[in-house]
């Protein structure tokens, strides 16, 4: 197999730790995209993802594996042993709706923040970064995503006070997403505030989880 | 189990699909939600699902599971037989980056020239609808997401001239979730090339699947 992703990038992290959390790092072949220089919008990665993000996970039969979730079902289920993303219906729900809000409330928006609030990746992705906009409304527009990704925050503290992890009593995709974006967002220059106890709690634990620690490339 | 829904918009169709394919539309009562009255914005909703959309599966055990994916992931696998999101690693991987793609080429910008783009749910919404923006930049936002989504579709066309259902032979959660799209598309008045012949026999296969045909409330 082969992990098309950049070091560094929270979607990069997400899958990384995957792999160390079920001991698949050696099986994998990491090949670095060049994000800023848009290698991710030419025609060859194209043919693996029509939308032009990493990660892609190519299988030695062939096929392009997208979307960082997607991802994490396949290598969680290689083994017949799904502690990612659940072994009961109740798990397997209560987990990818953790994780997706955390994409829709966190991820995404820190996303936005950091492609129209900030710099971003640089100048060679402005054909694909609402260039119609002029600089002034992509500003407004990144700042919103951020002030809302922000004002999410307490919701994930809330529910790290009723449980140890995002979607119960285990460490989940849900946790790896939460981490991923909370990186992302402190990365970006947005605020965690203080009174979010639980949440900062939490983040020191999963930090310290073995996966976490001792991902490939852990400098994110 | 309680679903909260409301009849005609296309998140309900997914999941009134999968309890038809999975037999259990007997087993599920139905609250539908006024969304023109903006319930889904109320406390009590919220409580439910902090996104404040539907549908909400409500569980007899008190969980309330938001996020059709996640409630499809549940409701599929009660009876050990996952025939929606995959058996084997490898679908159950192709199904999520499928159903993904779906949504964040289709789906989501369909969602965006309905609100944004047309008159969508009406006045009530209006508070979540990027009040910040002036009636041009939101007609104009709308306008180009519904481009963006019709631009899309060439690649669900290519798709599925290689293969009978969107992630391989058989019906699953990326077709749902495509169907569901594509109703949503045409209904918000955009239109599909006459060219993409393969889409449109696909869409006339799916149309006369019993799960589909004959789901709760099938007007849509
Ligand atoms: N939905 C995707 C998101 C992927 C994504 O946003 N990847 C970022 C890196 S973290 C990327 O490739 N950005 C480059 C770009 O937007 O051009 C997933 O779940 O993996
Ligand atoms: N990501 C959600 C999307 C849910 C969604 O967009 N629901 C629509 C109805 S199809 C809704 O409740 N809209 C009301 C609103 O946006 O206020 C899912 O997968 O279920």
């Amino acid at each position: 197999m082969k992990l098309y992703d950049r070091q560094g990038t929270p979607n990069a992290a997400r899958v990384r730790i995957v792999l160390a959390a079920k001991g698949l790092d050696e099986v994998v072949e990491i090949v670095q995209v060049d994000l800023v220089a848009a290698e991710q919008k030419q025609d060859w990665f194209l043919a693996m993802n029509p939308i032009g993000k990493t990660p892609v996970l190519l299988l030695d039969d062939g096929l392009a594996l997208s979307e960082s979730p997607a991802i994490t079902e396949y290598l969680d289920n290689l083994d017949g042993n799904p502690v990612l993303t659940g072994r009961t219906p109740r798990e397997k729900g209560l987990i990818h709706m953790m994780q997706r809000r955390v994409e829709i409330m966190l991820l995404d928006p820190v996303d936005d923040y950091f492609h129209y609030g900030t710099r971003g990746l640089g100048e060679a992705l402005r054909p694909w970064r609402m260039p119609e906009w002029d600089a002034a409304e992509k500003k407004a527009w990144g700042e919103r995503r951020g002030a809302l990704a922000v004002a999410n925050l307490p919701y994930f503290d809330g529910a790290l006070r009723e449980r140890p992890f995002l979607a119960g009593d285990f460490f989940s995709l849900a946790d790896i997403s939460l981490w991923a974006g909370l990186v992302f967002l402190t990365g970006a220059g947005l605020p965690i505030a203080p009174e979010l106890t639980a949440l900062a709690a939490w983040k020191a634990k999963v930090d310290d989880l073995p996966a976490v620690r001792n991902r490939t490339g852990q400098n994110f």
